[in-house]
């Protein structure tokens, strides 16, 4: 990731759970690391962490909080800012993530805070962490009144990723984090999004070899997004493909209900239906996007009993998205596999239309 | 200020607080600002002001926290999240801190985590933050345990002073912000600290003429510094000088008992008897800063009633400070008037006997 003086290196590589010593990511650069993981997660990888750990750095520290996004909370980062405070933390300390895309949000807007910033190593364990969340600076915390509005961009110094850890993975959470790649190979890259198609049986195997280069794939290709816009003021727009639509999914029908790539992948053939009303793509487009969807079990609609009013809610949900400029909605869509760009949305009903089956 | 893509200017000029639909600071940039202020300086400034921001902005949210140090709480940027969230804050918002150095470190921070950063403009109404805090982009709240704990480096994109506004403020604060005044010249402008010897009669009667002078020339000295070592790496340590003696005394008498420039101002002239005991400098220099430091109403010294004990604590307190690197206390020590430099500090006993009379 080449962002001059914030550069860093994704790592990809399968085993390197077990190989952390002989990363160059910790050597000898830090007094104490603080290592945040989840209750589900740490009880699987923490210990092994940890020790790997402390042959590398003197003082290791580590805490676990909740499963689940209500710990993206202020109540929970006011608690990590005392732990590492009780714990003698300064700007020689390192804070570790382990975990999925809640705990690298946490524990980056952690490490971007304390004492104005200290360094931040992301050990991502799911598939969504690993090839989007992970990767590309954004970090923080939800408000009850909206997710991720309080954060920053704050860059990690390494990202570690092993394909190996997705083997304990549960299903539904392997396959929603299948969506993010395919909306890779739609935005930006069609040979990618082909290969996807082809390895249809070595994903739905989680063969170790297969996973390893689509991540590191997906991961060069969000690196060339971020690396030319950090911020989000122009190009990196493209990465909320059906993001717009899924965000509404999630906040409409209430977390929980939908895991975010599976909200995503309705939102994204939502996107495409909406594309094929507006005469950018065709139907066919609409048909093999979807396929790949349903091979990867993913959903791409709403249940069939999703009311009128429903709809209506879904639709104000979208206007109220964090990417309006000046109170205009735009929207990120398809021209082909391999291509997408930012249109003002159309009228409200093409919206509702575009939710239906 | 010159600092590549996040660069700004910091207008000094009497009567600007009047004038605010003229400056450029605010030209049809901003959907909506979120203006905070304290009880006190919200009393006299916030009408004033916010009549001014309504003509240039179409909605203008403004609120007012209590005065001093505890509104650097994690309770405090809560309420104000949740303020901005509720009040439809986006990117396109402006935070705008009026006030002293609380306000602007509370607001600071406010803005750099809303949103993961929205831009950020400074009106410092206290003579501290005018030539100091509101310049250089640190920004932050405490935790019980420890002051500006929690924050990060977020650059405003104007800072807008008018010297006219000091008349409202009380003689301790007033003088207390001439600590840091006489720290530049100290630091690194022997000719400013001349200038300052004569221009003592003025400094007393607040002469707004000399006043814009005094505080323009400590923006540029803060500037060039900060403009050097944007995050605190290296030379922007100077800035710290009387600051390890300074804060030991204000965590030890407890926050309130002293002025942070009045902590600072004995800060200095211990730091001046100690490097007089290192053979840094003659006793003339430690002098000529005490003379300096009295005609402007500041202690230079603590009660004479102060314990042994009392100074052991403080010696202790010396040790806990931000600026310890791997263990090791820095200090920085003058070698002569508008010059000084960091140096690994000598044993404990030299430390105690500074802060004797």
């Amino acid at each position: 990731m080449s962002l001059g003086e914030r550069s860093y290196i994704v790592h990809v590589e399968s085993g390197s759970i077990d190989t952390l010593a002989d990363s160059a990511a910790f050597d000898g650069k830090f007094t104490r690391a603080f290592l945040v993981s989840d209750v589900q997660v740490g009880a699987i990888y923490l210990d092994h962490v940890t020790k790997q750990l402390q042959s590398l750095i003197p003082n290791v520290h580590s805490t676990l909080v909740p499963v689940g996004e209500p710990s993206k909370s202020v109540a929970q980062i006011s608690e990590l800012w005392t732990w590492m405070v009780q714990n003698s933390a300064d700007r020689n300390s390192v804070v570790i993530a382990l975990g999925g895309g809640v705990v690298g949000d946490l524990a980056g807007f952690l490490a971007a805070t304390f004492a104005r910033g200290v360094r931040f190593i992301q050990i991502p364990t799911s598939l969504l962490a690993q090839v989007d969340s992970s990767v590309g600076g954004k970090v923080g915390i939800n408000l009850p009144q909206a997710k991720n509005i309080v954060g920053a961009f704050w860059q990690p110094q390494s990202v570690l990723i092993d394909p190996t850890v997705l083997s304990t993975l549960d299903d539904a959470n392997y396959f929603a984090g299948l969506a993010e790649v395919i909306k890779y190979g739609v935005i930006m890259d069609a040979d990618f999004f082909e290969r996807l198609e082809t390895q249809v049986p070595a994903l739905l195997e989680r063969d170790v070899e297969i996973l390893t280069e689509v991540i590191a794939r997906s991961c060069e290709l969000k690196a060339e997004v971020v690396i030319e816009d950090e911020r989000e003021a122009g190009r990196r727009a493209i990465l909320n493909y059906g993001h717009t639509f899924g965000h509404a999914i999630e906040s409409t029908f209430g977390y929980g209900e939908y895991l975010h790539g599976q909200a995503i992948a309705i939102g994204m053939h939502s996107a495409a239906k909406l594309a094929v009303e507006l005469g950018m793509v065709d139907q066919a487009f609409t048909d093999r996007q979807q396929s790949l969807f349903k091979k990867l079990n993913l959903p791409t609609e709403l249940p069939p009993e999703t009311s009128t009013e429903k709809v209506d809610q879904l639709v104000q949900a979208m206007h109220r998205d964090k990417k309006t400029r000046d109170g205009v909605l735009y929207l990120v869509l398809p021209t082909r596999i391999g291509e997408v760009k930012l249109v003002e949305s159309p009228a409200n009903e093409l919206l509702a239309r575009a939710f239906a089956r």
